[in-house]
This record gives C-alpha cells, sequence and structure tokens, in this order.
C-alpha cells in the first residue's frame, strides 16, 4: 500500500514534468489533464475498471472477463447491496485483493495521464476527459488484463498473468508494454488526430519552468520505486534487485542523453538530463526483475542515448508529439522489452542461446502497441469530429489557460 | 513510522496548498505559519502534548489524563533522568507507543497549519506562534485523547479510544472530527477575530502560483494515505479499504466540484480540482474505514460539489475565511462524519434501520466544533488585545512579508 | 527499500533548497551539479562503489578492502557472466545485502550533491562531475567503509562497522561524520579553491525562488526519516528513538535559528527556518539512536543557534562557502558528533562520568575532516589547474546557466 502511494504520486511528478516544459499560458491545461485523469480514471477503476482487468482469477482472455464484469469490486456488491461484498471477510485473501485493487488503480492513472503530453497546448478539457474514460475503458483495461492478470489464491498467494505473460511467456514486470508502450503509442495516434501546433517547429516549446519539470522528474523517480519494486508484493531478492536497477538503469539514462547533447550540441541540458532519467526508469520497467544491475546499466545508457537522438525525429516525420511521449515511452518501452529478450538473466538470447523470448517480446510489444494506436486514433478521430478535440487557433495562441480553465498559472505582481 | 513521514510531508503541503493561493507579496508569510507550526508544535508535542493527549492508557476524560501528565515522553523521563524511561527497555510495546507517539505528533501539527489559511495576508507571525501554541494545549491536544486515546497493553496491542469513541461510539477513524471539525471551527473564529482583508470581495485573492497550490494539493493527497491507511496502526483488511476509499473519495471529489464549477461557471478550473481532491479527502477522513468504495464515491462526488458552493457563503455571511478553512474542512468535516452515520456499513441508518449512530456522530462532531470555535475565538480575542494579532493596514498593503519576515519570495530577474 | 527511496528524494531536495537560494541565472546550473551526481554516482555505487565501501564484510580497513574490490556487485559479476551472481540465489542475506547496497547508493549520491553548495554561481558542469567521480572514489567510498561497513552472517543478520566504529567505539548512527562533516569539509577545500564570486559580500545572494528552497527543505526533512529511521534495517525501539528524534531536532531546530534572527535582525525569515530545521537535522543524524528525546530538543535548539550564528563566519574569514556547506553541514555535524559524548544516553560524559566516548567521537570527527579537507582540496585544485574548474568572470555575470547549459530557468512570458 506504501507502493502503492508512491505510484499515485507518479501522476502529479507528470504533470509538473510536463507542466513545466509548456509555456506558461499552457501550464494549467497540461496539469489539468492529469488532475482530471486522476479524478475520472480513479473512480472508473472502482466502478468497473478492476473487473474489467482482473475480473475472473482464472481466466486471461477478454471474452471470459466479460462473462463476470461484476467480480469483487464491481457494480453489484460496490455498496454492499448484497451483504457478501469485500467488507464481510477480513482474510488475508481479500486484504491482498483489496491492496492489488489500490495499487493497480495507479497504474491506470498515470497510463492515462502520459498520454497527454503528446497534445500539449491545444487540446480542450472536456473532450480530453472523454477520450480519458473511453480509451481506458476499450484499451487499458483489457490491456492490463492481458499483462497483470493474477489468480488470488484462498490463501493469499497470486499467481499467472493475462495472456501475454502467461500463454506467450513475456517478460513484462511492471508494464513496459501495458503502460509505457500502451501510452506512446496512444500519444502518436493523438498526436496525429489533433494535428501540429501553430507555428510548429523545432526549439518551439522553451520550457517555462524548468525547476517545476525537474521536480516532476524527481517525483517520478521517486514514484518509480513503488512502481517496480512494488510490483514484486513482497519483500524478496526480486523486489530488491528491481530496486537496485530502478537507480541504476535512470542514472544510466542521465548520462547516456548528457553525452549526445554533449556531442550534438555541445552543452549538456538540465531538461536532457530530467528525460534521460524518464527514458531510464520506462525501458527498466518490463525488465527490472530479470537483469543484473550491470545490463540495467548498459540498457539505461543506451535507452537514454537512443531517445536523446529518437525525440528528434518528430521534426522529420512531421508530427508534433510536443512532449515527446512516442520518442520516450514508446521508444523506452519497446527498447527494454524487447532488451529482455537478448539480456535477461537465464531467458535472453545470450544466456539461453535461444531466439524464443527475443520472439515472445516482440509479439507482446507490438500486440500493445498496434491495437492501443489503432484504438486511440479511431476514438480521437470520433470526439474531433463531433466535440472538437482541438482548441481554435485564435485560442491557442491567446493561450489554453485562460480560454478554457479561466486562469493564469502566474500572477507574480501583487497589487 | 512511514506512515508518519508521510502525515509529517502534508504539513509543507499545507504550506505550499495555502502558498500558491495568496497573492505573491504573502506568500512567505502564509508558508511560515505552516514551518513555524512544525517547529513549535513539533517540540511541544514530545514536552507534553502526548503525555496530555494519550497520558494514561486507561483513562478517557481530561481530569484523569490530568493526574498524570508526565507519563511516557512527558517532562520526569524525557531526559532520561529516572534512569527507567523508554530508552531502558525495548520491547514491543515500547516500540509501539514511541512509533505512535510520532504518528500522532504529525496529526498535531498539520491540525494547527490547517488554521492559518483562514487569516490569509493579514497576520503577524509571533502571535501566530503564541496562538499555536495556546491552542494545542488547550484544544488540540484535549480533543486528540476524546478521539485517539488508546490502551497499549503489555503485548503491544491498541484498544479504545477516548470518550467520544470509547463512550458514545463516534466513528472517526483518522481525525473528521479532532482534525479538522476542530481545524475548521478554529479558522472560523480567528477570521472573525482579525477580521475582513482591505477590499475584501469575490475575487480578491486571485492565486499568484498555480503550481505551487497543485504541488501542495498532491503532497496532502500522498501523505493522506499515511494519514487514513496509516491509522489502522497495521497491515489488515481496514488498512487496505481505508487505502482504496483514500483514492476513490478524493478523486471523486475532483469530479463533484468541477462539476459545480462547469454548470455555475463553464469553466472547470484547477484550484476547483485541488480544492475538490481536498475536500474529498476530508470527509472519508472519519470514514474512511467503514464505507464500502461505492459509498465513498457517493461521498466524495457530494463533498466535492456542497464544499464548491460553500466557499462562497463567507461572501454572503461576510466573515473572510481568506483560503476556505470554513468552506473545506468544516463543512467537509461536518459532511464526512455524519455520512457514517448514514451510510456506515454496519452501523448507519441505511444497514441498521436505526437513528443511533448519526445522533451519535453528530454530538461528536458538535461537541468539537463548539469547543473549539469557543476556544480559539477567546485565545485569538486575548492575543489581539494584547500582542495585536493583526498587521496594520498599510503594511497589508505593502505586503506581509516584507514588513514581518523581511523577505520576498520571487527575486526573478538577476543583476 | 521504502526508506531508500525517502533517501533518494533527498538529493532532489537539495537541488531545490540550494536553487532557490541561488539568482534565476544560476539555477539550472545549481540543479544539475544535484542531478549529475545522481546519474555519475548511482553508476559508479553499481560498477565498484558498493565493493569499495562494502567489499569484504569481515574487514574494516582500506587496505584489506583493496583485496577483494570485486565482491559483492563488483565487476565480475555485475555482468552475470561467472552464473554465481547475486542472481543466482534468493536467500535472505542476498536480498539484505542488495537491498542494503541500495540504500547505501542514496547516501553517496547526497553526500556528493551536498558539496555544491560552496560552489554555487561560479562552477562548470564537466568539472564538476569528474570532481565528483574521483571525490567519491577517495573519499566517500572509503569514508563508508570507515563507519558504515557491516558484516552479513548467512543468516542475513548485520554487525559492526568500519574501524571508526569497530575500533574506536563511535557513534555515528546514519552519517554525522561520513556524510556531513564530509560534505561540509569538501565543501570548504572546494570554496578555497574557485575562489569568491565576483563582488562577494553579506546579501549577495539574495534566493530567487524561496518556495522552491521550502520544497527542497520539505523534501530533505521528509527523506531524513528513511535516512535515519531506515539506518535501523529495522523497525525496532531504536528506528521509533530514531524517528521521533529526527522530528523534535529539526522542530527545536527551527526554533533555535529563528530566536537568533529575532533577536539579532528583529525578523524571522524562512530561509531561516529551512536552514534551521536542516542544522537539526544534521545534527541529530549521527546521534539519534542515542539521545532521549528532550537532549534532541536540546541539541536542536543549540545546532539552530550556533549555526545561524556560524552562517557569518564566511564573511569575517573572508571564503566564499556560497549557500553554506560548512556553516550548516560541518558545523551541525560536528556539534552532532562530539554532543553524543557528553549526552549520549549511557555512554555520555553525563551517564557514564567518563571522557572515553567523547574523545573517540571527537577521533572519529576529525579524521574524516581532515581526510576529506585535503583530498578535495588536491582534488579540486587539480582540476583547476589542468581543466579549469571555475567559469570566466564574464560567464558568471551572465550567468552560468546560459554559458554551460544552455537554458533559463524561467520564461514566464509567454510569445
Amino acid at each position: 500500500m506504501i507502493a502503492a502511494a508512491l505510484v499515485l504520486v507518479m501522476t502529479p511528478g507528470v504533470a509538473f514534468f510536463y507542466g513545466g516544459m509548456v509555456k506558461a499560458k499552457s501550464v494549467i491545461s497540461m496539469m489539468m489533464m492529469s488532475f482530471g485523469a486522476m479524478g475520472l480514471i480513479g473512480v472508473l477503476w472502482v466502478l468497473y475498471g478492476y473487473s474489467l482487468s482482473f475480473g475472473s482469477g482464472d481466466d486471461w482472455l477478454i471474452p471470459h472477463v466479460l462473462l463476470n464484469p461484476f467480480h469483487n469490486l464491481g457494480l453489484v456488491n460496490f455498496l454492499g447491496i448484497d451483504g457478501s461484498g469485500f467488507m464481510a471477510t477480513s482474510d488475508v485473501a481479500n486484504t491482498n485483493a483489496l491492496a492489488f485493487a489500490g495499487f493497480q488503480a495507479t497504474f491506470a492513472i498515470i497510463t492515462v495521464a502520459l498520454i497527454s503530453g503528446a497534445i500539449a497546448d491545444r487540446a480542450k478539457f472536456g473532450p480530453w476527459l472523454v477520450f480519458a474514460g473511453v480509451w481506458a475503458t476499450l484499451v487499458y483495461f483489457p490491456v492490463a488484463s492481458w499483462v497483470f492478470n493474477f489468480t488470488v489464491g484462498s490463501d493469499g498467494a497470486m499467481t499467472d498473468g493475462g495472456w501475454s505473460v502467461y500463454l506467450l511467456g513475456v517478460n513484462d514486470f511492471a508494464g513496459g508494454t501495458a503502460v509505457h508502450i500502451n501510452a506512446g503509442a496512444a500519444g502518436l495516434a493523438l498526436a496525429l488526430v489533433l494535428g501540429k501546433r501553430v507555428g510548429f517547429k523545432k526549439g518551439l516549446s522553451k520550457p517555462h519552468n524548468v525547476p517545476l519539470t525537474l521536480l516532476g522528474a524527481a517525483l517520478l523517480w521517486f514514484g518509480w520505486f513503488g512502481f517496480n519494486a512494488g510490483s514484486a508484493a513482497a519483500v524478496t531478492t526480486t523486489s530488491a534487485i528491481a530496486w537496485v536497477n530502478t537507480l541504476a538503469a535512470p542514472a544510466a539514462g542521465i548520462l547516456g542523453w548528457l553525452i549526445i547533447e554533449r556531442i550534438r550540441d555541445g552543452k549538456p541540458t538540465s531538461i536532457g538530463a530530467a528525460s534521460g532519467a524518464v527514458a531510464g526508469l520506462v525501458a527498466i520497467t518490463p525488465a527490472c526483475n530479470i537483469l543484473t544491475p550491470g545490463w540495467a546499466i548498459v540498457l539505461g545508457i543506451l535507452t537514454g542515448a537512443v531517445c536523446a537522438l529518437a525525440v528528434n525525429l518528430k521534426f522529420r516525420l512531421g508530427f508534433d508529439d510536443s512532449l515527446d511521449v512516442v520518442g520516450i515511452h514508446l521508444v523506452g518501452g519497446l527498447i527494454g522489452t524487447l532488451y529482455i529478450g537478448i539480456f535477461g538473466t537465464g531467458i535472453g538470447l545470450i544466456d539461453s542461446g535461444r531466439f524464443n523470448q527475443l520472439g515472445a517480446q516482440a509479439i507482446g510489444a507490438f500486440a500493445v502497441m498496434i491495437y492501443s494506436f489503432v484504438l486511440a486514433y479511431a476514438i480521437g478521430w470520433v470526439i474531433e469530429k463531433t466535440m472538437g478535440f482541438r482548441v481554435r487557433n485564435e485560442d491557442e495562441i491567446a493561450g489554453v489557460d485562460t480560454v478554457v480553465h479561466g486562469e493564469e498559472g502566474y500572477t507574480l505582481v501583487s497589487d
């Protein structure tokens, strides 16, 4: 439960990490997309999200889950109407299920919040909430079932995962596919649906408040220990190795990103350091249980360096993924997920001499990527055509904060 | 102990939540009222606060407590003079008592800090510290005894509460009465004693730094998990349900507040989202152990909506509760405390068909409200008449930060 | 492991505590010295730092450690090449060793980050990283071995310390010597090597963002609970008393510092409150296991008051320790370490009537101080003479942020 509190603090972390990077006239809009997701997804998770994702303990395919959508925290007993609800018993399995439901809620919230970085400066708040609710329902909740679903035995022990983990044998410890590739692909889809910002070009988005972004990165790193080490559900060698790797990979990610900046631009930046740490965290997420700290360092440097190059792709390819959800979360998530197939202790190509795991990782990664991209694009497109997802150009230039929320981020001169 | 660290971080959370909402020229004054409370109340708690609140394990009335004020951490053995202090033994009961003393210290600190929001922009720092010390001694420490007092057995197990919980049967899990109603009533009293700010009217207090306020709200929510889930003292179904409810109610509180803003003003605001989350947290505080997550969501939406309306009462009734300590903590605390009497699992009107619990909740709530209001008014009035609590009008206009602390919050233009 | 996550958040805490106190044109440089240390020292720790500090469980002198530098997480099995790495087993000793390695990593990182406050506004980033890496290798890793080294038995139990603790009998619970005196002495050395800032005089460094500094102080305090209470490695009376003292001493430190300011300047400041809290935290670090809360309060007030006076020494003695690493960490660390020799329960002069412990504390403190100062001066001097450590005067006036990092901290006016 403490781990879950750490993970929850990651969503404000996203709000500040993104919020500091946009212009001062968009900071409220940016932060509200995260805080709005906390409100909406937090409620939907309790109403039916947990049931959809973990509805039937011994099933790992969506259709089966749909047969029993009202399990556990679902609608039937969420008001305790039938008298047999979770409040009626106090055994270990029940406690674990509740704590697990809380822990997983925070994953659902942050995955949705991550997407918002792709559409900075130009999204309406109401349509964003509609997107968030529909995408969580149609994409996140099922995909979480693919990866994280568990059987909780009468003794409270949890076994197995969803089809991706159980059938394919994908190693996705804490959400490289379900969280980062998922959010990155959805971000790419929304960036395409909403189109480029007015005057989109390199250097458009000078961060208005760098300390705010570094604060966000710090909260993200802090919370990520809950994310990764907490995914072990108990203090074991697995959670300890996950902890050390969650320190080593982002530390190396900082170095990897700064080295590229030093070579390419001559000056290492603080935004680069923060982005490198996040890239390292993304990459180690699926892998933190299965790499030695040495290979975690190599992964961190590699991902930091590759993502530092990847974030410039949007200018070449011409899509406005404003705050690099694709360049960091999709690219970093893919690197981390595939890397396991090569360097994973016992299962990777090097240790086992076989390509099986690499193939499984690739299928698991691309299944989530394609599913998320297609549905996110479809949902976003429908919203754009009906409600209108994007603000008018003159409102974007005036600033979404005043137009959408009637607020300004700062009023530093007192009268 | 980790829960206690989470709760301690709530007080800086209050400092930033309030600090961002005032004018730039009052931000230091605002934050210093919280940090000053951390210093003063932290020391007083160790000196005699814990003894007053939990002095005699098997007593639950103030007079009895006064017979034994030097128990545990009290003056006699707080320097280890008698050689029989808590340092002499290392059994479980002792560890629990010390950890519990630390945990409860953070409740005392934050309750005092919460009050300061009612007197933003116009309070002197020295008199505030005097008020904080006297109010904590005469109001908080006894009221904490009413609600939280425990018997610690030789096996370390804790049972019973103070008279409110033990005699009346009030369900106040983590301080709906002792913390929120208590602070809200004292805030109302001080707002009346100090009077309105110069030029008081709606829209006077445009927040000078919205990200700072959202950071404060995030730290509050994060810390609140320690507050609520930690109040169970061990990992059980109770702490797990408390955790889930501490996620669900503030999430719903965000939605409730934003819905009212959307209908009333057309634009949902970030200050509204932060306030809605805090309102939901306040309301779930007494109730997080005894509601199903479904009823927690209903409570959150209800409280968010009602508080969004209640914060405008001050303009109608003409008291300047600057940052809505009344509208959020008093109103939210009352809603949460009374709600238990209706919807509490097993004990509420709906489940039990009886009004007993509702009556008990009402008596428990109003006893704290009246006791705190009367004493806070008296203490504040004496300070105003002797030391002077409020700065001069010209100092308020010039800004309390430079006048009282000789500092400015920001110097963004370097020379 | 949760304690370790708390300690890790202290390094961003240092970044913000220091960052808010410099001019707006140096904030990125200041924060990057901390974030860079997280990247570099995090990686070095895994590569060989843990091996150097804790390389051989039953040795407590550097030469012995050097015989076995590749133990545990060292180079030989950090890639799992020999197949016998820590991943191969899952027993308790292994889990503890890994968790301990992660916990101690955060101490190494923050100690390096603390030094950077002494050279604000005028250091280059590349040479800083070189200094950080060399100083950690030659100073921190060995000194950590002197103080923190442990034997991990096959049952996972940890006993003994390094020569300072094991031979001398120094009581340094969580790093009064190894962290604070160590960093303070190194800060003094670097302040002398780099020389004074342009126009150095009292009042030069008006904090550009006070809320950022208070946020840093809050994160430091929050993390310090992990630092101190986590150093007990298990929940016992020792960790509980450490927790209460980590609340009481900084609270008293706030009061001590503010009292001096009130008397000397007439106005208590928020920077003073934050500094007083940190001074109290520094002083209680070595002592939190061995003082009653009463003596912890006395220590906090004393340290807050003395440090409030000590930070003005630099103007008299003419060294530019920009953000008072000496005045707070060296002075506070010395006070706390020596105080144990007088007031420590059971071992101090008062309880035992003997000067032994005071002598041991003094030797332990001065050994670290002299070792760290001499090596830091030498390393810094070589870097200054070869790479150049300090920026040119015109770059310092223009602002290190744009010159070194090509970034500005704030762009609050949107175009």
